[in-house]
């Protein structure tokens, strides 16, 4: 087994440490909001949120990991710093994820808190804003189409899924790294967008009156999307300047929250020509962590 | 407790009964195939699949479950046949879910095995046909969507996931029950395309040369969609008249497959009028069932 020339990291081989604990504990909603820290599985989620300036908290890498070339990559970095990694074996790996045949490295890492004023709105940009939606999947899948589309931000509006779970940053397939996802109320979100320059904001309703393919679309646009079935509230809907609907012939009656949002999405960067620098690239956002 | 004027069903105590075991097994896809059976949970559900024609082999009802009206009204349906239906308590309602908080109504319908013949491409038409998709979730997450934009059919090319899973009637939201969705070969698909007028099949994958708000579409128009990640493989690609992708200025380097799905097909259907006609629903679709 080749090691790594830096100081060999501490070996946990009991379930019941006290880093193995808090790690289990983070699965839960209520300790991540306590202790400000998300865990991801994966290499891969690892080095995105090292890329773009998470600040690592912990690091459980299971010791026959130590003979793959990638890893050896991760330890040159800031990984393998002894205060902040362990080495575990596939026992207490696997209670560390929760599950069997857990991945080979689990890290966890401070929440970002970003706010609404961090990110005034300006001139051009495109936002997502959802409505108290419920499900981490769901909010994962429009984090990453939001990322591919490249809109400036998600806004989740009123009490919503955590986007530091670990269905939403899976189903995010990581952009949770790349672009702000910002927790804000209705009042905040109001303020904030007077304090921008005059933008549009459409609400993606079951009962708006426009089809959205037939409505016009300009930028600063926000699109403002109510949760899956029971459409936008009064409140929020007093915010949109107006409200469009997807059309559905067939016999369904509604789309999944993360599909509609995606159909709109796209349809309104391609009006507001933002599809033809396909290739043009935005700079990663440097993240305000909590130390 | 008020019951119902038809003869009282037995009621199962035990989770080691044969008919809780078959439910439970059923969860595997091996003997769903086996057995061409799936599972459903909830009245939704239920009345969706009974609506659509589909054949009822086994209903399990809670028992505290008699004194809602809405049971009732499906009671004096050929729910509660007696050879079919039967009682269970919250114990054994649990294992045939093979979770806590069960619903009160699971029920076990036979699978309908629809083949390409029995739904010959016609002039006008607009299918969906994936390739090879392995999650569940998409693919009910597909067939939901082509329900809403009224779409003729679902195709799943070769090794795919199961579409009776639960997962997949689930994501679905029932349209499952409403439209074809269709396992073949993709020399089946070939034979099946020649076998009909004129048609475009336009595969979506992320080495399109096309954008996809730029390509000409025409009905009868067959969107195939490649797996998530690893696009099409030569012989698909083979079978497309061309190929598009989705552009992603942001940063994201793919898309979710039920949201690439979404964002090609919705354009399509506007591309070929098929959104004007909001409001005008298709027939359900007699499925053929196997008894």
């Amino acid at each position: 087994m080749t090691r790594p020339p830096i100081p060999f990291p501490p070996a946990l081989t009991s379930t019941q440490n006290a880093r193995v604990k808090h790690a289990k504990e983070l699965r839960l909603k209520k300790y991540r909001q306590r202790h400000g820290e998300f865990v991801v599985e994966g290499e891969t989620f690892l080095r995105q949120g090292l890329k773009a300036g998470f600040t690592l908290k912990q690091a459980f890498v299971l010791d026959t990991a130590f003979d793959n070339r990638l890893m050896a990559d991760l330890f040159e970095q800031a990984v393998l710093a002894p205060r902040n990694t362990v080495l575990t074996n596939s026992h207490v790996q696997a209670a560390v994820a929760g599950k069997d045949n857990p991945q080979p490295v689990i890290a966890i890492f401070a929440e970002p808190k970003p706010v609404l004023d961090d990110h005034p709105l300006e001139t051009g940009q495109l936002w997502v804003a959802l409505q108290e939606p419920r499900d981490p999947g769901n909010v994962g899948t429009v984090i990453r189409t939001a990322d591919a589309v490249g809109a400036d931000g998600v806004i989740l509006l009123g009490p919503s899924a955590d986007p530091w779970s670990s269905d939403c940053v899976r189903a995010s397939a990581g952009s949770v790294f790349s672009l702000p996802v910002i927790g804000a109320s209705l009042e905040d979100f109001n303020i904030w967008r007077a304090g921008g320059p005059e933008s549009q904001c459409l609400g993606l309703a079951l009962e708006g009156s426009e089809p959205y393919q037939k409505a016009s679309y300009s930028a600063p646009l926000i699109l403002m999307v109510g949760s899956e079935g029971s459409g936008l509230p009064d409140r929020y809907m007093e915010a949109c300047d107006g409200l469009v609907r997807i059309p559905m012939p067939g016999m369904a009656e509604s789309l999944n929250l993360a599909v509609s949002t995606a159909v709109v999405l796209y349809h309104a960067a391609g009006a507001l020509g933002r599809l033809d620098s396909d290739g043009v690239k935005r700079s990663p956002l440097a993240f305000k962590n909590t130390k």
